[in-house]
């Protein structure tokens, strides 16, 4: 029965899926760059074995904990405030590209809209690339298997309830934003990730965005899901860099910080953002619903504007936008809530980018 | 003396190296592009259990074997043929973005040349990731940890005999083109690379490409390095949608083609690019030298001529052209190399995308 319910959007196990390239819809005015292209922030130079690179050639140094970044600067927006996008677990900077069902995705939003746009692969994914030493020692025998950190991916059947599309699979909720015909192309954003246990601490895509946005000259960042609090870690890290802080989905609002980190962050733009029927149980025993981080979010965002903050939540089904899902950058809805966070960085985010006054 | 010799190109190990953000460069003239965004082609649904997807969440289907390919289509140009940039070992698309000085990469100046330009993300790698149920299969004991594929980096200081930078670490050729000084920003493309037993057999890119350019009514495929050969083997399976084969730097000219392989492929205008100081030891005994892999591609070239086709060898050397590298699409006379590309492509290819005449 479960397997019959989602049999209509997942094909046959084995076989070749639907393409996309058909789907991809094109703007009818051309997008003017003045430069795309990217790069990378940070990274640290680690001498391994012959065994540890992959016992082909000899030992010697490789970069890891670099962050790779792909950006857009439109034509004349280049003194506008930079928006970095910064993508949730299991997936890459993908999430903010093209919509599953072809559609413009934010990263292009946001550059028409005059911005320039960053997106990283977080440490450890996609081009970012990760520290491989570890499973080539256990392949050799010098490292314990069972030290191995896990590799995560979430299956298609639960992405319906974690990702709030429906309660079960193949139940898409009657108002749900998500392009549901789409999911097969969700399931390709699918990467394992490996940030359980197989990346250093702290993180290093905090001091990564943290350093992006100094050499920005500052600028919003916007995180999504499991990197939704990165924002808050940069801005700790470096809060002159800062010119707004989104959190989009954010897996925890930290219910640590001291009164001085509180502080610090009360200092600056600060919106969260939550989509709809966030009471869904994920469907993972060890992650708590959306609404209970909702909650944590509304408790920070307490504290920040008990300290003179002036944080502040979004949730667009309280101003008649309805399913929302946690993919709401995919949503069907997704350039009207973009306009909702760009009525916020009018409100409340400098324009410009330059030092922080 | 081994690490002496390359102190002055890594650093010091552990610490965060320079930014490469204030290095990019801008282009005088902005870039007018019809469309852009990312989609995925191919992809297989597997069923795998709770442990294989990193014992998070409960067991289910996800997709592999999946390709992400990123794309710029120029203004004007979307009947233009568009030109499929495949990288090679250890590294994903980036390899044909910003080079690792900051100037623009091939991608966007085969857009600025009219050219639809699709990048993709090597099945196994990137942003199409892999499948991670081995490696966490081995972590639960359920799996031999010895039967692990490997994940293979290059070292630094092996890069700069294995790609013709310098015979030695720290020695650069008088000639090199390849920009010395930011040989740290090359080492920052790596990722592990796990096509070495982790990918199925035939590797999904092959059918990848294939596909791709049947969705574009057309293309040319260019591979690099260990994906030299792909645009051979996406051209077996599928010639009709082959414009022209560009083959960078190819790891392997196959000599094991059939001759009926040999007349399907003598119909394509296909062109081999070599750069300079194929001589050099590539520093891993596995690995034959680049002038080896150069004999035998003048020997498949001859046979494909023998069978009448149209093959030809590029040694911008032999024209002038003095210490290229392996990564001759980042050398400093990048342009100069892709216009002697386009000068084939006027002579050889169709110019105009749609079905092959």
């Amino acid at each position: 029965m479960f397997a019959g319910a989602v049999l209509g959007v997942i094909g046959t196990a084995g076989s070749a899926m639907a393409q996309a390239l058909k789907d991809v819809k094109t703007s009818d005015t051309p997008l003017v760059l003045k430069a795309q292209g990217s790069f990378f922030v940070g990274g640290d130079k680690v001498e391994q074995t012959q065994g540890e690179l992959g016992d082909l050639g000899p030992g010697g140094h490789i970069t890891v904990n670099q962050m790779y970044v792909r950006y857009m600067v439109p034509q004349g927006g280049d003194g506008n405030v930079p928006v970095v996008m910064v993508h949730g677990a299991t997936l890459t900077g993908k999430s903010w590209e093209t919509t599953p069902d072809g559609r413009m995705g934010w990263d292009e939003y946001f550059v028409r809209r005059g911005h320039p746009v960053y997106v990283p692969d977080q440490v450890g994914r996609g081009r970012s690339g990760f520290n491989q030493a570890v499973f080539n020692n256990a392949r050799a025998g010098s490292a314990p298997a069972n030290s191995l950190p896990r590799w995560l991916r979430f299956s298609d059947e639960n992405v319906w309830s974690n990702f709030r599309i429906g309660a079960k699979p193949g139940q898409p909720y009657p108002d749900t934003q998500f392009p549901v015909a789409a999911l097969d192309e969700l399931s390709k954003q699918g990467v394992p990730d490996v940030s359980f246990g197989g990346i250093p601490t702290p993180n290093p895509t905090h001091r990564g965005l943290a350093d992006l946005a100094s050499q920005l000259n500052g600028a919003v960042l916007m995180g999504h899901s499991q990197s939704g609090s990165f924002p808050l870690a940069a801005a700790l890290l470096n809060p002159a860099a800062m010119k707004g802080l989104v959190l989009v989905e954010p897996g925890t609002c930290p219910a640590t910080y001291t009164d001085e980190q509180i502080a610090t962050l009360a200092k600056l733009p600060i919106l969260v953002v939550f989509g709809d029927h966030r009471d869904t149980l994920t469907g993972i025993e060890a992650l708590p619903s959306w609404q209970t981080r909702y909650e944590a979010c509304q408790a920070l965002i307490g504290r920040l504007k008990t300290a003179g903050g002036q944080a502040q939540m979004l949730s667009p089904a309280e101003i008649g936008a309805r399913g929302n899902s946690h993919m709401i950058m995919q949503d069907k809805n997704h350039l009207q809530i973009a306009d909702l966070i760009f009525k916020w960085m009018d409100e409340r985010v400098s324009k410009r980018s330059g030092a922080k006054k």
